[in-house]
């Protein structure tokens, strides 16, 4: 799978531990150690499929040699009823692993599909949707990875992979020239620089010291249109702030090149998926 | 705090190396070591705080000296301006927190807060709100003690610690009573029993058997009173399945003792709280 | 197996590094790494297998493609001199995870074996032989099982997932009616809750605000027998507090539901079995 | 404290985890968070204390403002009745951490008590008591501690730290001249060399190849007593094999130097302490 | 201290575990545990402090109440015989966490040594010198910081926060233009492109496809030369490939932007530094 | 593998995580999934193989049916040019995990040609190399590995396997003798005990109270020849102290069993070996 498996492994086996504890009083006590199942993951709504890999691997972590047969895949769209793919194992591990795969899987696809919706709302506009570092503790690979399932894509990973100047920066900096000027001293030529701008004039002293994204903190559509005209692509622009389904059209019109949504991470919404047992 | 420390110092420890990685270039560069700064955590909306102690033992690990004064504390209303604490310490230990000390009470208090609109929702019946296990990997903990602060209650934690009889676990076991009986020989005097019904017929065998919890899966509201008059107090009933903040209402007034709401802990969304630096 | 894996590699690998650190000085510099062998287990006293997949799975973490027969499973009484497995690998494979296999085999028999005589001392009273929290670090899972195993049950796993008042708690409550009214407000409808009396007067309060179980603190027979009688079946009754085998039957003869034992897993002695090298 | 604390954080939060899980239902519900109380540990029988500063740290790590008054340490002799420690803290933090800290120093001094015993029962004579490998998994640092406290030797912590050959080693490397020579010519200098002989022709072909330390493997004491004389101090003597209270005092006659009991630690019997709440 | 702390303490608690394991034979049996101490961080050459607070940590972390006194901060340049530090603690302290605390501060001033001595080699050039990948396992953090400590900056942190296309993935994607396309279309908008060229053609191609940087590999300085002069500012240019002291400052003149070492971090010689016991 | 696998998959782990992050942008984005390839490790230089099996297992671990062609292993000469193994998996394993791969080896087959070189130069004498402890963090195993793969050997592992006395201990301890008595009356009989000297008095002490070995430290070789007289046989004799490939043969000449050499393993220069993408 595209993430890397070292860390899915190990949030699966916190997951697991997690969910079992010990022994599973109910499946132990009740089912036969040899009975062996079979189930289907199934779309209970429309949207965008992801996880799928990752909620599999849930079963042969489990059960090494676990079978699984694959109608759908990361990225494919999914209507309800659709049948996404049967598992066959034994009903012990089917019955122990259905919560944290569903787990997994529900809250990936619903990233892919919140994340489509928005990129749908800015077709046609030079708009691309991006995730933000309001991500839940511990799931940052998996809910980034989700976004560029649903067709958006990623801002920085962390504090470490870019820089990003807000208003405490650029103070404790001198100013928005010698802080960017101090900065570019000492990060590395791989480094990209992102200077958070409130209003025009700030906007202008920005350009003038060449960062390579400007961020737009909360301005109206208006600020936001006249923003684009006087940057006229000598940065990247991103629009961010408190957007929504109903304010994004509006701000991909005005031209922003970026614009990112935190709601994508932190309010997530799980896509239904059930595992019916055959 | 009442949640375990040492898990919430792990999953800090965890958020934070996976914000931070090695260094924090922009906090890092232009920000001297020794200033100190100040900012305060403030609601952006209406709801119930929780997680407060988590956010602040974000900055606490960061610098062991760092001090808050408490205003607000988990469990209370938030009213849309209010102030809920200010912190004091080295600007760069407020900057490097901020993000992950944020993520943490936005998801916390958007449970407790969603948790508590359900509980008035129900007021005045005799139903209780109670979580699943639908909660996000390696998140059970806060997820948990998050619904108990919203006025909620908890369902089993894991598959060890209660048992719950479906469908599959049925059949498994020859038919509801030997099932049962079969389960019952092997717990413990301490683990409690629920089982699944699907209909009435099955809610009489439920309750010859002696369970300690029937699960009404999906069932109409009519049919969810008639299983309360059956019952008459025999076995605590739990309603499951789907329900909304539209329908909850109309299913405590049926009679039943317990509503469990996966979306309380798989679809969160994120209360919104700022961290203003002063 | 019944025992959680994940939980059952991670003790192996610790187990493991503890005991091998970099290198087996002995057999990496004499025994050749192609040399092949194959051991059996066999039982050198009489009692009650416990742990053979866990002792067969230290092996297979260290070499994929071991190979064992197996003639017992766990639960299965054993007389001295059975043979319990043969086992098949590099002779490097068995002699690095010999003494880890047999310390987990060996210990994990020991509770099964003195759990098992506990029961037949019992046998013909209503009395179920439970476990407590007298459990080593880290080794919780793994005893609680043994108790399963040697046909003991398994009181509540830790301090999340049942209730036990004790005087402290009851004192803090407010009494024991105040407390178990408090406390059964807050707690989930799938958590029993315990309460410890140490009299009979204590017992009735008990009775008149409905717990699950009553544990009879350090009475003396006569006691225990009086408080069968004036329960009559409304509560279940554990006996607990120093019970050993020269007292037990006595104890299970007052007609108490369950004898909780402390010895079970804080003072175990191991089942003597030897991995003997073929 | 003596014990790598790093070893013994890492255990007790392992320990507190296990126990604690999220949250203790019946402290955390009914003792106020601010309630401040006391204990003392309390001697409930004679023995050798061990494990105090482990069972002390367990209360710290939950609250690092805990106190404590320490009236006896590691090595101590205790009486029943003695007072070993009076300590001050949250009412929650003495529930919560009871019993991880009594399962602790129960089975340290378990150890230490033990292996006391078995000092004692070879005074006067040249030999010494030591530990062996048969541990529990995690705990050989806890439990080759208690052994020194209780008066008795470490022997070798593990495969890597000493060599030892068996008779697997001894075929596959050509004999036992040849496989000493062999291993000799790969160890390092600090490394010592114990070589098991189960016949006096064996123990003579040992003495001519210089190996540190010879073991007698369940030798009569006959046998060992002939060895001893054979060997007149050219290599240290080790009786192993089965050696139990009743014939440890006729082994230690032979004259050897080393008498190694897996029983120390394979097979331990918690010492009683309480935890008693003032 | 700018280095994450967590990484830090995790990485010190390691070293720590694998050099004390469970005591310090040597120490904990002859010094007293009252014994106080203390002892001085000498420099037994020239070169460039870094580590010193990492150092220090290591004793910290033993002893929570241990003290410093600081002459010296990473960056420092050093002449052999500077005092950098004076620690006091108990003697237990310094002798256990000596070796762990050098091995840091001397790895780590090595490293900013040699880093120095390449970024002083190029002063007047216009060249930057920077680090690499080639780093040694769970080191990283460590590396990369002690690479700026000594002047010169970082490369991309690890394959997720920059792309750098090699041959295989510009055949993979179609040739440069077309793969340079494809990635753009899926990256964010804060990663920069790297473009490994190894002729002047395929910098040209690269120069018209807008990447962030080409690297140069293995090139001649007359080839390094002609390439600055074709891109005349329109991609930094990185040199890159078995460039040593002896071929820096040619490389230099070449009128790069950027020089890669892999030595850097992948042969470091430690710097001596001494702790004396005073 | 020699190596204890779990340790060695940890590591591996650990720096893949490093390494890789959550996805590798351009190899990820550009490479297909299923695209196969193969490549081969190619020595760059002469000198001695270390690593070979711990650079396989990173691919292993990213694809457990990546396939190996091996040609040549642990310990083989290798010459400039020489094909070290050939592998075959997908091209994104091949990508993915080249660069851990070759820092592994690279830096172990680094310690293991610098290890051999110093044992050809003390040829003919008496002397064996040896490590020491100054290793770094978390990677001692793999670097007292690749000391013995050199041809060296290793001296203690840890601060628990063998006792060292230097001036602080003996100091502490009451001189030497003094010392020495009261620790071999708490060591364990498979336990060593080495000695530091200064001079010639010294030493004389020493060898009155019978220790193992003794460190002639930072001694001229004139000091050392007298030693290895006075000792005749009596102690293990071991150089130590800054000694350098021009100094060495000078120092085995002088008679000493033994010469630890910290610069194998504290300043390694990574042995060049390229993997080639065929």
């Amino acid at each position: 799978m595209m993430l890397n498996q070292i860390y899915v492994d190990n949030l699966i086996k916190t997951a697991l531990f997690e969910d079992i504890n010990y022994i599973d009083v109910t499946t132990d006590y009740l089912i036969d150690e040899n009975q062996e199942g079979a189930a289907q993951f199934l779309a209970k709504a429309d949207g965008v499929l992801c996880g799928l890999q990752v909620a599999l691997r849930v079963f042969e972590i489990l059960q090494p040699d676990f079978k699984a047969e694959v109608f759908k895949k990361d990225g494919d769209v999914l209507k309800k009823g659709d049948i996404i793919a049967k598992v066959y194992g034994k009903t012990r591990t089917i019955l122990k692993g259905e919560r944290t795969a569903l787990n997994l899987i529900q809250h990936m696809s619903g990233i892919a599909t919140a994340t489509n919706e928005a990129v749908k709302l800015v077709e046609g506009t030079k708009a691309s949707i991006v995730d933000t570092r309001k991500t839940l503790p511990g799931m940052r690979p998996l809910q980034k990875y989700a976004v560029t399932v649903g067709g958006g894509k990623n801002h920085r990973y962390n504090l470490s992979d870019a820089a990003m100047l807000k208003d405490n920066h650029v103070d404790a900096g001198g100013g928005i020239t010698n802080a960017v000027k101090k900065l570019k001293s000492k990060l590395g030529h791989m480094t990209k620089v992102e200077l958070e701008v409130r209003n025009l004039d700030e906007l202008r002293e920005a350009l003038s010291v060449d960062v390579d994204v400007i961020m737009l903190d909360n301005m109206t559509n208006e600020m936001m249109a006249e923003a684009v005209r006087i940057t006229d692509g000598k940065a990247i622009l991103e629009a961010s702030g408190g957007i929504t389904a109903e304010t994004l059209r509006g701000v991909a019109e005005t031209g922003v090149d970026i614009i990112s949504i935190g709601a994508l991470t932190h309010s997530v919404k799980a896509f239904d998926i059930s595992l019916k047992i055959l």
